[in-house]
């Protein structure tokens, strides 16, 4: 093989298929590292992709995941250290020096030595900065909003001016191919900086040393201002089914390009945020996180939800007499609950999906209801007839007074329950999202509870008008 | 510019900046369609990417949508209809002629042509298949399922031969190169068609013509073969920051490549689906969906609540004596109910999610669920707390008999509610994992109605035994 000048040696070869990863093999590297057995550590790691790496090293203790990152080559211990999550990586990094922790995260491209600094104490990142190669470019991505254009962006991109040739521009390539590992796409830059279009890989391979990038180039670019958010950015890049995104400054000059592995993980964070937020749980918990750190996510709901119910369960009490009356009427308390907070989860669990999408317009609202009520109407009428029927035969072998006048009267409630629970999960995602409130964070306990007030309030109404 | 040959003109220049979609503009386009204005509508279109034409499309009537299909050029026609989607393109293809409709499917790539032809009625499908230019691929596409990296796959791709030159490799990428759009690495292969090694563009257009494939090749790839579900392949190319994944079949040859945008989409729906799953909704129900395909998926979980619910009204009804000494007691059924839920969810959601992305094993389960009874014991402790005084407070100015009493039975009884609600919301999951069924199908309301049931039972059980 000839050796060539200038071209980066291509990646370690990595596994063919994905490992298997189990709590085996990580007893027995967990039970290596006690024995500072470095080598067959070392040998076993050698094989392993960073981030396979990575999800052992999660599952060690923090002492055996120190060792693991002192015994690394640098490289491998950069590349382990992002793919990290940040709390974990934070308890770690404080055994380290400066001096390894600056040359670790010296081998980093610009994105992840920007995210680890803005997770490490102030005093630390502030004296490992000026050391960076790289010092100038990641403190201006540290500038950036975390969860914006800029925050997720890299400087590592290839600009090529718009008067260069193909020779020029693929001498361009040869100078930053270290730099840049994966390129898709050149970026072509005018006089003043300003992203004028882009040549893919392809057609720089296949022009004539002597074309022109202006004549080769791809004149209008879908880019993004450094301040948009990361959740629109994942969007556009969806959308648009793009796998590099420029970023230009309020200026229009290209700063910084932000590549689709990513925005993959944004994605995967964003629908992580949603169900979370949407089952109760605030703050994005973890599973490395603390007792102390998960009850502070999950109490505010969990009281919340207290304080809905005993609303629920003053309505109760004011009807007190009717139960006294006829002690059935406590056993449609669960029933009206349950329906009542299942229609309005699976409503409102679509609205807040079409809102996140942006598949539901505000304008929308009327047809988009209309169905719901449609729907409500023949599910309700579906339920209300099972209970009816449950309600006359149970009737049948017991002393219930006037089980027919009951039937009815449950079955209406019912009815009418699900058509408001359905109508209130429909409705409050698209006001809380046109008041700017993340209508995920709503959706679960929040309409439950309304709607079982609501569902109790009607039951008791109708029981009293139509069978006490 | 000088002209040059094979190499295809890059696309159609586009938009700078995603375009704003609202209700106004798709009401403006509808009136035109409406009027005829072909030329009109054509202009406006003419500047949209396809998928903001899609988005637009999707808000049209039947009709209204088809006159678009037939009105835009042939290709700009093809990539409308891959981007629709399924149920209402095929509500759409039935009304165009056999020659328009393979013309349209062979613009496109063999992925899409698959997936549009697997959703048409199969004797339209059966009689088009034969006349498409791909017609081999496309049905080999068609053999494998659809939700597997071969259903992923397109048969598009780059594979130069082990000893090919730079220059013979260059020369394949010209030959195909407006077959395949976006190029990021070429596969290498054997005399057997084994997929051995991949060359990235960079280092292709890096070496001299006559470096040899093989010395400039990275050797070990990661690679799926065709059966592989597309949640694994979502997982593989999101673990390893891949673009292009290649695919390969039982004896090890090329058959295909799966890029990153798929990869994408597929892991929007996964997470769709995972919500609506656990908000009792079965089936991935679409905005265009009609009142009865909505009926279909939502009206199985209600019913299965409501059975749920009859047992919680059952077990109510045992204790019948005990609300009609103490009415009171009535109240605290939505209190257990809504606190039983919340916590089974909360617990429930955590670990669905663990189980997606794989950071929970089977063996890490004891250790994780000590965690999540710690967790239950503080929020329990303080929940229980906050009810326990709004007893007492509540007891001073009403006539509650001995308000201390039941302050601390219903204390008590919360506090269990919140660890055993807890507790099956953090093992049912693993148990279904460990069945093979899907966790998220059974967390919302299958979760939710076993905790009301033990939750009242536990209430009344401890009223009995401590305050009546």
């Amino acid at each position: 093989m000839e050796v060539l000048p200038n071209i980066p040696p291509e990646e370690k070869d990595r596994i063919v298929g994905p490992l298997e990863l189990d709590a085996d093999l990580v007893e027995d590297i967990s039970a290596l590292i006690d024995a500072d057995e470095r080598g067959m550590v070392l040998n076993i790691l050698a094989d392993l992709h960073p981030a396979d790496v990575a999800s052992i090293t999660t599952h060690l203790s923090k002492d055996e995941a120190q060792k693991v990152l002192e015994w690394l080559p640098i490289e491998t211990a950069a590349e382990l250290l992002a793919e990290l999550e940040d709390d974990f990586r934070s308890e770690l990094v404080n055994s380290f020096s400066q001096e390894r922790l600056t040359a670790m995260i010296d081998e980093l491209d610009t994105d992840d030595a920007a995210d680890i600094l803005a997770n490490l104490p102030s005093e630390v990142a502030e004296r490992i900065l000026p050391e960076l190669e790289d010092s100038d470019d990641v403190k201006e991505l540290l500038s950036y909003e975390e969860d914006t254009a800029g925050g997720l962006m890299a400087a590592e991109f290839i600009a090529v001016g718009i008067d260069f040739t193909v020779a020029d521009a693929t001498e361009e390539v040869r100078l930053h191919a270290d730099k840049v590992q994966d390129i898709f796409v050149l970026f072509v830059i005018d006089e003043n900086e300003q992203l004028v279009g882009t040549v893919n890989m392809k057609r720089l391979l296949l022009s004539p040393a002597k074309a022109r990038i202006k004549d080769i180039m791809k004149s209008e670019v879908v880019s993004v201002t450094t301040d948009v958010d990361q959740e629109e950015v994942a969007r556009i890049m969806e959308r648009y089914d793009l796998v590099t995104l420029p970023v230009i400054d309020f200026e229009g000059c290209l700063v910084g390009r932000i590549t689709i592995d990513d925005i993959v993980d944004v994605i995967r964070e964003e629908a992580e945020e949603d169900i979370q937020r949407m089952s109760g749980v605030a703050g994005g918990e973890e599973h490395t996180d603390s007792v102390l750190q998960i009850v502070r996510g999950r109490l505010p709901w969990l009281l919340a939800g207290l304080f809905g119910a005993t609303l629920a369960a003053v309505v109760i009490l004011f009807f007190h007499e009717s139960l006294a009356t006829a002690a059935i009427l406590a056993g449609f308390i669960p029933i009206v609950m349950a329906t009542a907070g299942n229609a309005g989860i699976q409503s409102s669990a679509i609205a807040v999906q079409g809102l996140a999408s942006g598949d539901i317009w505000a304008t929308d609202f009327k047809k988009r209801l209309a169905k719901e009520v449609y729907v409500a109407i023949v599910n309700g009428m579906a339920v209300a007839t099972f209970l009816g029927i449950a309600i006359i035969i149970y009737g049948q072998f017991s002393s219930v007074e006037n089980p027919l006048q009951l039937a009815y009267t449950a079955a209406l409630a019912l009815l009418f329950v699900i058509i408001l629970a359905t109508t209130v999960g429909a409705t409050i995602p698209l006001l809380l999202d046109k008041l700017g409130i993340d209508p995920a964070l709503a959706t679960g306990p929040f309409i439950t509870t309304s709607n079982d007030i609501l569902g109790i309030l009607i039951f008791f109404l109708l029981a009293n008008l139509l069978y006490l």
